[in-house]
C-alpha cells in the first residue's frame, strides 16, 4: 500500500481547472501516512489540487468503498472526468432478468445525478460504457444459493471512453457490482466535475447469504416510502433480506385480500395500510435493488387489533397487561379454535401469492402460558379434549398442536414445503427443540445475547441460525423506557462499533457454517416514519460490512469509510444520523477515540 | 371535573354527518374515568360518535392543551363546525407589533390549514373572529419584564359567528393565545371537518421567562429550515429563547460582516454558512413565533477553525487532543494579543446589530490550562509581564485578564451593559465567582448536575441562574461514544419523563425567584439536520411545560397529552420521535407503565 499511496503525487488530472470567485475552494486534500489531510490551497497547488473524495479515493486500504471487497481490491491512481450524460449498459439482452437490470441501470445513473450538489451542473467530460457479462441472466429470485459475487474492471478505451466490465453469475452479482462501481465515482468541488477511477480490478463476493434488516410496521406504521429509503441503504451496503415483521398486537395493516376485514377494524386508521399493491410494488423495488422481502406473520402471540370479531384471540387488552405478556395490548390465538386455522390458510395464501417465498418466517416468540392458562375455554379444552394437565409441559404441547396445523395451512399454499423461521423461544429450548422443531425445516433467529448458551446448543443439533442478537443487532434499544422505569429494556443504545464487532463466526466458532447471516432489527415501539432512517442508519452499515466481508479488523479500521458511507446515505435521501462533527470526516485520523482502542477483541477468530 | 365529564353524553353536534363508503369510520371514542376509550361504531351511534381529538377536548383536566395553562381553564362541552376559509383577525392597527401581530395569525391560519389531511379539504362551516385587545401593542423586544400573560375567552355570537376575544399586555401574550386556541380546534375524521369549542374561559401567564432551547450549530452544521422548524416547535409549546450556539472549535459558521475571513477558513463548506440575511431573517421568524434570538459567543476555549491566519489560537488541533482539552480539535485563544480584542469587538459589534441582545452569552467553559500553559508565548507573558506563576491561581487570573478586556469590547458595542450569561466553570466556583463575575453584571447558566453544590452556593450569593444540569436537559446523551469507549459521556439517554421533571422549584428550594428559567440544551457531535428534530422533540416538549407550568403534578399526568403533542408537532412538519406505539395515543390509559409509578417524588416542592 505504501508505494501506491506515495503515487498520489503523480495522480494526473486530465481535466482542467475553474471555479467561480464567490465560494473559491480554500482546501485541499493530503493522503499522508494513510490518512487525507486538509491543507491549504496555494496558487502553487491549485491546479493539483485533490478534493476531498478524491484523496479518499486512494487514501486508506479500500479507498470510499463499503462494504469492503473480499477477493481483490486495486484501484490505479489516476481519475478521469465522467460525463454524466453519457453512460450506457449492455447487458444480455431478452433475458428474465433484462428489465431489472436496466432499472438497476437507472437507478445507478441517479445516484451520480445525485452527487453534484444541487444547483449545480456539470458539462463534458469521458463516456462511460458498463459492459456486463452475466452467465445466468435468467435468475431472478434470491435464495440462499444465489451466486452474488462479480468482478468490476475499469479502464480506458482507445477512444477516449471509459470502460466498466462487469462479470458476474445473476443479475445480483452484477447489480453488485454497479454499486460498487458508483462508489469509484465522485464529485470533486474543486472542479465541479464527476470523476471516476480509471484503472481497478475488484473482484468480490459476500461471506453470508442472509444479510438482512427486520422492521416491524405494526407498533408504529411505517408508510411505504420510508420502507424504500430503507431498501435504498441496503442496496447501497449490498444488504440482501429485508425482514417485514408486518402484522403485531398493536394493528394489522397488511391488507388480507381475502380477510379484509382483520386490516378494517386493526389498522390505525384506513390510510395506514399496506394494499396489495403496495407490497407488489415494494417487492419489485427491493428486487431491482438486489433485496428479498421476507415476510413474518407472527403468531401464537402477537396477534389482537384486527381480530376483535373472530373470537380467535385471547387477551388482547386485557389488564393489568403484565400478568398476561410482555407488552401492552397482549392478545395470543386461541389454538383449540378450529376455524382459527381457516383464517390463516387464507392469510398465508394471500402472503404466498405476494410474496412468492422461498422460506417463510412464522415469529412464535413470547408466548404467553399465564394467558392461555387464564383462558377459560382454552384450559377447558386442554383438560376435556386432550387430558393434559396445565404444567409449562402441557402449554408446549398445545403451543405445538397451534404450530403443526398453523404450518401444515401453511404447507397447503406453497408449492412445496419451504424452509421455516422462527425465533428463539421456550419451544427451541434443548429440551424442546428436536422434537417440536426439526432442523431439516426449521432455521432459527435468534434474539437473545451473543452469550445465549442456546446458541451452541442449536448449532451443535445441526439447525442453520440467523442472528439478531440483542446485544448488538437490537436498534431501538437506548431510548426512554415506555413500559418500565428509566431507559428501555435493552439499553443502552448499540452503538455502529458494536455492531460492526458483532461476528457471526465468532460466536458460532466451528460452526460457523450453520450461520446464514444476521439481521439488524428495528421493533418500532418508539420509532415510527418521523425517525425510522436515523434508527436504522448508518448503524445498520456496519452490520453489512460484518456480513459481507467478516473482517479480520476491527471497527476502527472502518471509521473513515463508515464517515464516508454516512455521507452517501445522506445524500441518497436517507436521514441517516451523524456519527461525529463533520470536522473529522475533513480532518482523518485526528478525532482517535482513545479509549476505545481496546476494541479489537470482538473480531478475533475462534 | 366529574360533572364535565358526565356531560360529555350530552355533546351537542350542530353539524351533520357524512361520510364516504371507502374509509368508512369504525372506531369513536368515549370519555371513560378520564380516558378516551376506543369503542365500535354502530348504526345507533354513528351520529353522536365522538372522533378521538373530539374526545380528547373534553377528557382530562387540561383537554389537548400543551402546556398547561397556570390560572383559570374551562371549556363548555360544546363543539362547533369551523369554517377554515373565514377566519378574521381584529388587532390594534398601525403600532409596532401590528405587523407581527398579521404574520402570527397568517401562521395561525397555516396551522388549521395544517390540521386537514393531505388529500382531503372541508366545506362549510362557522367564521371565527378573533378579536384582541392588548394593552400595550408597541412592545415587540421580549425581556425577563416582559409580560406574557393572556386570557383568550370563546363564545357564540347571536349571528351565528364564533368570537375568540384575547386580552393580553403584549403581542407576546396575545400570541400565546392564538397558540392555545388553534389547540382548541380540531379535525373531525368522522365528519371530515374541523370543529371548534364553543365556550372557553382560560387565564394563562408563565411561572418562567426564560424557556429555552440551546442549539450548537458548530460541532455539526445545522440548516436554517431545520431552525426554524424547531423555533415552530418552541412556539407551538409557548417557549421563548433559541440559545444559538454559532460558534465553536470545529467550525465557524456565523459569517461575520467585518470579519468574513473567519467563515471563509473556519466553515465545514461555503454553502454550511450563516450569512448576515439568514440570521436577520431567523431572528424575524423567532419573533412572530414569541421567540428571542439570544447569541452566545464562547470563548476564550471552543474556538478554533476559522481563526488559522490570525494567530490568536493556540492548540488548535493538538495531538494528543486530551492532553490540550475535552474533545478534538482543541483551539482557545491566546489571551496575550492585543489584536485578538481588537477582532473580538468587530465581532461582537456585527453580532450587537444583529441580534440587538439584551442579555449576551459569552460562553466561558471548559477552559484548559494545559493549553496555555504548553504554549510558550503566553507562558513567557505571564512570566514577564505579570510576574504570575503557572498555578491555577494564575490561569484563573489570565483568564479573568481575558475576560475582563472581552467583555469592555462587547460593551463598546452595546447602548447600555447588558447583563451577561457565562456557563458554570472554573471562574463560578466559589473561591472565584464573587471575585470575577459580579452578580450584578453577570448570570450563571448551569450544566452540571441538578445535585451540583455549585447550584446552592450561587444562589447564596444572589446570582440568577438558568439551569441546564447535564443529567435531565442535555438532549444529545445515550448515543455511542465518539470519544471513549461504550456510550457517550452523558449517558444515559433522557426520556422525556426525566426532562418533565427537572423541577427549577425543586432544584432552588427556597431560592426559586432566582431561577430564570431552563434550556434543553443539544450539542451536535452526533446530530445534524439530518436528525436534530427527533433529537428535540417531543423532549424539548416536556421542559416547555415544566417551565411555562411548574406543575405539582408528574409526568404521568402528562402522558396523555404529551402523546397528543407529539402529533401535532409531526403535524407541522417537525420529525419528533415517536414516544410509543400509536395503539396507546388510541386507547387511553392502557399503556401504564408500573415500574415508573414511583416517580411522583421529583415534582414534591421543597
Amino acid at each position: 500500500m505504501e508505494i501506491r499511496r506515495a503515487c498520489l503525487l503523480l495522480i494526473a488530472f486530465v481535466f482542467s481547472y475553474s471555479s467561480s470567485a464567490d465560494s473559491e475552494p480554500v482546501w485541499r486534500w493530503e493522503c499522508i501516512s494513510g490518512t487525507c489531510q486538509k491543507t491549504r490551497i496555494t496558487n502553487e497547488t491549485r491546479d493539483s489540487a485533490l478534493s476531498l473524495p478524491a484523496c479518499q479515493l486512494f487514501c486508506g486500504e479500500y479507498g470510499r468503498l463499503w462494504p469492503q471487497p473480499t477477493k481483490e481490491y486495486y484501484t490505479g491512481n489516476y481519475l478521469l472526468h465522467l460525463n454524466l450524460n453519457s453512460i450506457d449498459l449492455n447487458y444480455p439482452q431478452d433475458k428474465k432478468s433484462t428489465a431489472l437490470a436496466n432499472l438497476a441501470f437507472r437507478r445507478f445513473a441517479q445516484q451520480l445525478r445525485g452527487l453534484v450538489p444541487s444547483g449545480k451542473s456539470t458539462r463534458g467530460g469521458r463516456s462511460l460504457v458498463v459492459n456486463a457479462q452475466v452467465e445466468d441472466p435468467d435468475i431472478i429470485r434470491l435464495t440462499y444459493a444465489t451466486d452474488e459475487s462479480y468482478i468490476l474492471k475499469i479502464n480506458e478505451l482507445s477512444d477516449g471512453r471509459v470502460n466498466a466490465s462487469i462479470t458476474s453469475n445473476t443479475f445480483f452479482g452484477a447489480r453488485h457490482a454497479l454499486e460498487t462501481l458508483s462508489q469509484l465515482i465522485i464529485y470533486d468541488d474543486i472542479r465541479n466535475e464527476l470523476q471516476i477511477v480509471r484503472d481497478a480490478s475488484i473482484s468480490d463476493s459476500p461471506v453470508y447469504p442472509h444479510r438482512g434488516l427486520l422492521l416491524d410496521t405494526a407498533r408504529n406504521f411505517i408508510p411505504i416510502d420510508a420502507i424504500k429509503r430503507s431498501i435504498d441503504g441496503m442496496a447501497a451496503s449490498k444488504m440482501n433480506i429485508f425482514h417485514w415483521h408486518i402484522t403485531d398486537s398493536h394493528s394489522f395493516p397488511f391488507v388480507s385480500k381475502s380477510r379484509p376485514e382483520l386490516t378494517r377494524l386493526g389498522a390505525y386508521s384506513s390510510s395506514q395500510v399496506y394494499t396489495e399493491d403496495d407490497v407488489r410494488d415494494l417487492i419489485e423495488y427491493a428486487r431491482v435493488r438486489g433485496v428479498k422481502v421476507l415476510p413474518e406473520f407472527d403468531a401464537p402471540a402477537h396477534v389482537g387489533e384486527g381480530w376483535q370479531d373472530t373470537g380467535y384471540v385471547a387477551c388482547l387488552n386485557a389488564q393489568p397487561w403484565m400478568d398476561y405478556c410482555v407488552e401492552p395490548p397482549c392478545g395470543q390465538f386461541d389454538p383449540t379454535k378450529d376455524g382459527l386455522y381457516d383464517v390463516l390458510e387464507d392469510i398465508y395464501g394471500d402472503m404466498v401469492d405476494l410474496f412468492e417465498p422461498d422460506v417463510f418466517h412464522m415469529g412464535g416468540d413470547e408466548v404467553s402460558n399465564s394467558c392461555w392458562n387464564s383462558t377459560e375455554s382454552i384450559v377447558s379444552w386442554m383438560s376435556t379434549e386432550k387430558s393434559w394437565g396445565r404444567t409449562a409441559t402441557d402449554f408446549v404441547k398445545l403451543w405445538d398442536y397451534f404450530q403443526s396445523k398453523a404450518l401444515e395451512r401453511l404447507y397447503r399454499k406453497t408449492s412445496s414445503n419451504i424452509p421455516i423461521i422462527m425465533w428463539t423461544s421456550g419451544l427451541t429450548e434443548s429440551e424442546n427443540v428436536t422434537a417440536y422443531l426439526p432442523n431439516t425445516t426449521y432455521i432459527i433467529q435468534v434474539w437473545t445475547t451473543a452469550f445465549d448458551l442456546q446458541i451452541i446448543e442449536l448449532l451443535q443439533r445441526g439447525y442453520r441460525l440467523i442472528l439478531s442478537n440483542y446485544d448488538a443487532l437490537y436498534l431501538d434499544c437506548g431510548f426512554g423506557g415506555w413500559v418500565q422505569g428509566g431507559n428501555n429494556w435493552c439499553s443502552p443504545y448499540k452503538g455502529w462499533d458494536v455492531v460492526y464487532s458483532n461476528s457471526p463466526a465468532l460466536i458460532a466458532g466451528t460452526y460457523k457454517e450453520q450461520v446464514l447471516g444476521s439481521e439488524g432489527a428495528l421493533w418500532t415501539e418508539q420509532v415510527d416514519g418521523a425517525s425510522v432512517d436515523g434508527r436504522i442508519w448508518p448503524r445498520l452499515a456496519a452490520l453489512a460490512e460484518r456480513l459481507w466481508a467478516e473482517p479480520s479488523t476491527g471497527w476502527k479500521a472502518a471509521e473513515e469509510r463508515m464517515l464516508i458511507h454516512r455521507e452517501r446515505l445522506i445524500g441518497m435521501g436517507i436521514a441517516a444520523e451523524a456519527l461525529q462533527p463533520q470536522w473529522c470526516l475533513q480532518n482523518e485520523g485526528d478525532c482517535p477515540a482513545p479509549g476505545r482502542a481496546l476494541e479489537s477483541a470482538a473480531v478475533k477468530r475462534v
